[in-house]
């Protein structure tokens, strides 16, 4: 069974320039929250001046009506946004710092230090609220300033997100750096060094890697992936390429291969065919325009 | 090794809505010729009412400047085509049927009996004019109306073009239908009957996975690729889905996994850049927008 973990609504949302109403939010959370995903990343509590589109944090998550079977998390960036997040009814925070040292300062203004202590102060929090905590390593793949990411640091950081109490983590190629087989030898040694603790791997598409990322992933024993509805989301340094994997096209792909996901094809097709409307604008995604591979059409005869 | 052979010119330029000036043509590809490919695809003698944008096949064919490196190949649907080509300097003739029957009679309007007979000929024709023959079986990897094609039909249109004298064959996912395990079996099957007879695979990346597929095809032995500057190149079938396996991502991809390619990666993304320009629209290629992976950003500190 390959996990397929949804974050549409916050990583793909974020970046887009017109605000889409907290109710159509709502509706497409709950879409999501029936079509078979065990987790779904649905907003951050990050500042509303720097990410005006997530302003309504709050309000989505009163509003959604949780499926038991879900995982619903949470971004938060600092101990402000978790006692806002802990007031939400989430299952799980999730905690980003760069393993790139300029990269997380220039996205979150702190040294490696001031981030992990933070992330301990806000996994206490999180414990005594009885919400679970996923740390994310940023820039795990490549950092834009710093190039190429030593997996030596990147261990490193996971033993510090293990050692606090996270209970699960993520090594996101935030602006789509990797490529497979950087990301076999990767989760190799992850998975060696922390067999038994729940990795997932977010990866973008910025070079068009990413459902090969996934697959060499696979290969050395990775089952949990990001991915966004209609490959939305982007990167500042990248503008008009692609964003996060596309989770239809992912579950497309995978379906093909003879994979087990517990996502709904079908059901999240109708979803990203009814993303651009909802955006203002055509998504990425593949499968979403040119139909299943099977889908067939009348003969000319 | 891996052979990457351009196409853009034919399978790109053919569905293009507006007519490419001749000497624009003839620019890119002289300027394709000295990027390192091995072979290029320059043009088609098909019916100008049918496809008017390759109406200049010979205008084209006699301005480019030749490099003795490098194989020209045009595509000819019948005897007539052929005729017209070796009257051209060609080096190659790419002959094409589909696996598929109820596609070969919508796309040629013939059976494939009356397709290897006319093969047959243009095959007789070719060897006089000391020009080589390449037989690309389309829709390989499923046809839209068939659906699924078996792997003893591709063997035995291969066997056929092969007895008839044919110096290599493609196998062409016309209609991107392909997926890596599928991919990876097939050319697994035809690599053990015809070990010894160059084989090109011909992905486009209607749904994803052009870059998967050509990964899984290197795994079973495949190293010969067709690919497209930009990724341009549609399906009707598929409005707004992506063309054909992009050049440029196909080569960043192999060059970050450590395969040499005698394409100057440089060169083509430059070129890359340029295509939106001459097409009038933008492209689906990723590496040309996002840049080299490490192509870094100057740090905001």
């Amino acid at each position: 069974m390959i996990h397929v973990q949804e974050v549409v609504t916050r990583d793909g949302f974020q970046m887009e320039p017109s605000f889409i109403p907290t109710e159509e939010k709502i509706r497409l959370i709950n879409e999501l929250s029936v079509a078979g995903f065990s987790k779904i990343e649905v907003t951050s509590f990050v500042s509303p001046r720097h990410v005006p589109q997530l302003k309504d944090a709050k309000a989505v998550l009163n509003g959604i009506e949780k499926n038991p079977n879900v995982t619903y998390v949470v971004l938060v960036p600092n101990e402000k946004g978790a006692e806002l997040a802990l007031q939400s009814p989430v299952d799980e925070l999730n905690l980003v710092m760069s393993a790139s040292a300029t990269h997380n300062r220039a996205n979150v203004n702190r040294s490696h230090s001031e981030s992990l202590d933070s992330f301990s102060r806000i996994i206490s929090m999180a414990r005594s609220a009885n919400v679970l905590a996923n740390g994310t390593v940023a820039t795990a793949f490549g950092c834009p300033f710093e190039g190429e990411i030593s997996s030596d640091g990147i261990l490193r950081i996971v033993d510090s997100y293990l050692s606090m109490g996270m209970n699960s983590f993520t090594l996101a190629d935030t602006t789509g750096m990797a490529y497979p087989t950087q990301v076999e030898a990767m989760v190799r040694e992850v998975k060696r060094r922390f067999p038994e603790i729940p990795l997932t791997l977010h990866f973008h598409n910025t070079r068009g890697l990413g459902l090969s990322n996934i697959l060499y992933a696979i290969e050395a024993g990775a089952d949990r992936f990001d991915a966004a509805l209609g490959g939305i989301g982007g990167c500042p340094f990248a503008p008009g390429a692609s964003g996060n994997v596309c989770t239809e096209d992912v579950v497309h792909m995978l379906s093909n291969m003879g994979f087990t996901t517990s996502v709904d094809l079908d059901h999240i097709l109708s979803l990203a065919r009814e993303l651009p409307k909802i955006i203002g604008h055509a998504t990425p995604g593949q499968v979403a325009k040119a139909g299943k591979r099977l889908e067939l059409h009348p003969s000319p005869f």
